[in-house]
């Protein structure tokens, strides 16, 4: 086989255009013969680093970028639903994602899915250790072993070693696709994705 | 005629994004019936209102904005360069703008694309009045009466007023595009925008 090189995918749990481009991003790579490498990041690690807010946070953005986020979702046909809370914390998310992730890739990004449907589909409050751990149960976890991982310093350290990984490599919002070196901005940034995985650099 | 209501066009002269949309925005909305209708703004009022800053002034964005400004550029197959001096005042070419407009909505549409073009293409400095009279010449207008216009209170007051109403509409960047009530921000809309523009809301 001549294996091309798989798409890198930068995401939150918290980030709505984060989870409209999780629903596609398999589907497009898969197309043009590529696998996704998926990376859990924490949104407010880049934003602090960038000295960036999030859309919300200003007052004549916050209106259109929530009503953005449901016509997007829309318009490639993925269910959803603004949360209840919005946004919060993911760091535990995300710990359970690279405790995953050191033993089978695949199972950290069926979690990945798993979070980010329950997220933005049924306001699953991920910030909750409470229901954090229903959800493992619910995707087949060990709820115990997951509470475990995302408490021990190993994860948090990777968590934050991933985090500044993800700066270092260029990153500072989500989604982010990194193809054949080159990055991508955005669900937004689709057609883009699809011409350079189709035809390449352009 | 059955006349479907214009595409509001909210753009910045000094704004790529802008300049991009500006090359599409005729075409597609021609495609489903409807006219253009421009709006020359300054994104610096509308960053102001909102608290916002220019993408450039944020250091990790700063080379990855760059670059995507060109590969949108490409992607559209829009020529373009990164003009010398940027981002430059563009209030005298916004005000000769609303000038023209107030004559004859076809001229200052003629000048919009003249000064967008002359600015990402040929990095002519719109901000320096020799350079646009220069601009204002090749393009067939009185050199001497737009330079009167950019120096008048009328046309400055009426840049201001535009820049407002553009705030109350609900406008925080450049392109802003506004169809049937629904304002769509970004160059990268443009999917969204041709599917509106074909079958509706969705």
């Amino acid at each position: 086989v001549n294996a091309r090189p798989p798409v890198d995918f930068w995401f939150d749990f918290s980030s709505p255009y984060s989870y409209i481009a999780s629903e596609w991003v398999e589907a497009v790579a898969a197309r043009h013969g590529r696998a996704v490498r998926w990376h859990a990041i924490l949104l407010g690690a880049t934003f602090q680093a960038a000295g960036l807010k999030p859309p919300i946070d200003y007052a004549l953005k916050r209106e259109y970028s929530i009503a953005d986020f449901e016509r997007s979702a829309r318009f490639e046909g993925v269910p959803y639903a603004l949360p209840p809370q919005f946004p919060v914390a993911t760091q535990n998310a995300a710990r359970v994602f690279w405790w995953l992730a050191s033993r089978d890739t695949a199972e950290a990004a069926r979690w990945a899915h798993a979070g980010l449907r329950a997220y933005f589909t049924r306001g699953v409050a991920l910030h909750e250790p409470a229901a954090l751990r229903v959800l493992c149960a619910e995707s087949g976890l060990d709820a115990d072993a997951a509470e475990a991982a995302w408490n021990d310093p190993q994860w948090k350290l990777r968590l934050k070693a991933e985090n500044e990984a993800a700066v270092a490599a260029g990153v500072f919002g989500a989604p982010t696709f990194g193809i054949d070196g080159e990055l991508f901005w955005g669900n937004d940034r689709k057609p883009q994705i699809e011409r350079w995985l189709a035809s390449g650099p352009f």
